[in-house]
């Protein structure tokens, strides 16, 4: 049996804490046990309940580069990852992992998988229901499972799914009809008729989707599979396939279940109510503060706010209002001011930019122990490194020396360049150029 | 006649805009006339209303070291200014600043002095009841005229001043009693009786502080008395002389006064709501946000609050608490992370500080055409500069050469250096040393 956790979609409704590389799936801002000072982000808390629930499935990770070394620095034990080529939609993304189920790891067609969302905020007993959903495959119920989850309120946000016959044999109910999105009055009428929402859970035979998969795709190998996946459409899983299904069926789920995506839904099961530098007084109410920057942040006298500050910008919302940053932050997209990435992380300080299109970004670089940035040259911009900690090496145009703190180092457009660190190695990078482009890397073969 | 402006305090009350070297008086957020995007500080408003009133007297201003190129870059026309060598309170600075008008200006003894803070939010009769204090003073209705403000509310943070018998052939009152700082209770009652504001305006002649100045300090040069500053009293002028003044009278103000010492208020003198990036929704209603950052600051339906941020921090809070802000700044004291100088302007973009106490400090920097830093060095810390626009000359180790954007110099602990402007000159300086000590500077004489 295999899971195929979905981890994708961008970055913006949890702005400014979340960003393009940073999604709202990987703020460690839940908690994570009685500490209430530990926490852990939606995506952890989803691979260890599914840990928890003793699913006996294999976990792969579907994903998009820009994610890829969050989930693998935020997630131990064995998973495979499966990562997009370029940024798609659910159908294409399902479509990738399970040509890499039948491809690389060359499962058998009738092997069971099951697609969950990674940001779901649920207990023990939905996925006891993703065990009842694979049965159901299992005793051929239908091709096509998936999960109806109780509504809470008519939400104009959701899929509505009415449910049919009982299916002998199974948990699993015939499905009417599906609704995409209905206004709240008709939403309020679905529910009325026992209609559920699509909560995104599904399960199939891996021959099911394979045989779908061969109306788009025609590869013998997974590398054919990645140079064609922009052919695919970009269009949601449920559209493309729920919607169209022959056969299909619902297990239903009655208990909690929540999609965190906005502040307001998302500060509800936040117990702490400070992250980071953040000063407040006794008459703050109802306020959540976030502060991922070095500077403090004062909070006086405020009632149900949220606050929120990163490297990427500051937002102050009444709570009720904050699910409307997503129509601000399109105004305010730039360059991801800060990143975790597999080799450590970085942050822009400065970014500035001149009359005559010259530009300066400084950003403050850590490298893991043992890690390296690839030998890579510009053709754009000049960088200057200040080492101010650690130890490392650096090779320049072929010559390889130890750096450590208090070095610094000039390297022109044109020169190749890589850096490896031995102990953590931070340093800051002021980059030059004119203008600065973002993708203006080229890459060489090095073995250290 | 001489004015003398004080421009002294710290910058704690309207933190974080506002810091030690940048003390609320210097905030450009006041309108400056109908067009609501010109904004003008509390002292360019001071000075402006000044001169506008037709008050015959030359301007003296009463400033701190750190305060200093503040003054310079905001005000314009002429003036003196007086720079104590350590920061005391207002009776030392008078003294100083009167012992210049003697000492260096060479002023009689009964030239008229009037001294005036810079901070008070008021109209063109409040200049016109300082000519009648000067005209008090030149008529001999007493040695010491202060002027008495109409209480607006029982305050208990200022002085109260009770009147007693008009003084005949003036406009001048006695006065019967200084109560200073008394509950609102009392406070309620002295008003009842008439009792009016000190305000912080004083006239006198200049011999008559001189006379007190010699209980103090004996002097014949004013550097003699730049070197035994720091042996007067730290103390204020109305504990110290007013309160123990012989002869004394008050010309009453009547007409409209506010300290704008606190964000609330402050802006209900400020039009404009936006200060720097700044976007808000239609919902947001009577919140001030001022953003000296380069990242954008969002605000979604907030009501009555204070919002600013700068690199030294982040303040939210509701309007009514702000004056709390002042008990917690205490605990976030750290170096200001911005200044304006005379030579121009720095901000502290990025600080780390090591387990073992190795420290890096990256600024930016702009030095203005043809300014120069003093030829230096440090003994503890290593520099690397990258100049990211503008062309200068750089001074190092006696050997000079010019510089501009896209190139680089490292700085030894001990190595001379010096740095001039030719066109508008910004680059990223990346400081190191273990610890970082901020008078860690020598100065060397040089002639560019």
């Amino acid at each position: 049996m295999q899971l195929i956790l979905l981890s994708g979609g961008s970055g913006t409704r949890l702005w400014p804490l979340s960003n393009d590389a940073r999604s709202k799936q990987f703020l460690k801002l839940l908690p994570a046990g009685p500490d209430p000072d530990r926490c852990e982000s939606m995506i952890q808390r989803m691979v260890r309940q599914i840990r928890q629930s003793g699913i006996p499935a294999h976990l792969t990770v579907a994903t998009s580069y820009a994610q890829r070394d969050s989930v693998t620095s935020q997630l131990d034990g064995p998973f495979d990852i499966v990562v997009e080529p370029s940024r798609r939609k659910t159908f294409p993304a399902i479509i990738l992992a399970c040509q890499y189920l039948h491809l690389v790891k060359r499962l058998p067609p009738d092997e069971t998988v099951i697609v969950l969302p990674c940001d779901a905020f649920t207990d023990e007993v939905y996925f006891q229901r993703i065990k009842e959903m694979a049965a159901a495959v299992e005793r051929r119920a239908a091709d096509l499972l998936v999960m109806g989850i109780r509504p809470t309120y008519p939400s104009a946000k959701y899929g509505y799914i009415l449910p049919g016959h009982p299916i002998p044999g199974s948990q699993a109910v015939a499905i009417r009809q599906f609704v995409e999105k209905p206004d709240p009055d008709r939403a309020a009428r679905l529910i009325a008729q026992g209609a559920r929402w699509n909560g995104g859970v599904f399960a199939f035979r891996l021959g099911y989707l394979l045989r779908i998969s061969r109306r788009y795709i025609q590869a013998d190998t997974y590398d054919e599979v990645l140079a064609r996946y922009s052919t695919l459409p970009a269009i949601s899983f449920d559209r493309e396939v729920v919607e169209k299904a022959d056969s299909l069926a619902m297990i239903p789920f009655d208990g909690p279940w929540k999609d965190l995506g906005t502040w307001n839904t998302l500060t509800d099961e936040i117990t702490l109510t400070k992250f980071g530098n953040v000063i407040t007084d006794d008459t703050v109410a109802g306020t959540h503060i976030f502060n991922n920057l070095d500077i403090p942040l004062l909070c006086l006298g405020t009632t149900d706010l949220v606050v929120a500050a990163s490297p990427d910008g500051i937002i102050v919302t009444e709570k009720s209002k904050s699910e409307n940053v997503k129509h601000y932050v399109s105004r305010l997209r730039r360059r991801p001011m800060y990143e975790e990435r597999r080799w450590g992380k970085y942050k822009v300080i400065s970014h500035s930019r001149f009359d005559d299109g010259f530009e300066a970004l400084t950003k403050q670089l850590t490298l893991n122990p043992g890690c390296a940035i690839s030998y890579q040259r510009h053709t754009h911009r000049d960088e200057t490194w200040t080492f101010i900690d650690g130890e490392g090496i650096l090779i320049l145009e072929d010559e390889r020396r130890p750096v450590r703190r208090g070095e610094t180092v000039h390297i022109l457009k044109g020169q190749r360049h890589a850096l490896k660190a031995v102990s953590s190695l931070t340093f800051i990078e002021v980059q030059t150029g004119s203008p600065l482009i973002e993708e203006d890397i080229e890459r060489f073969p090095l073995t250290w």
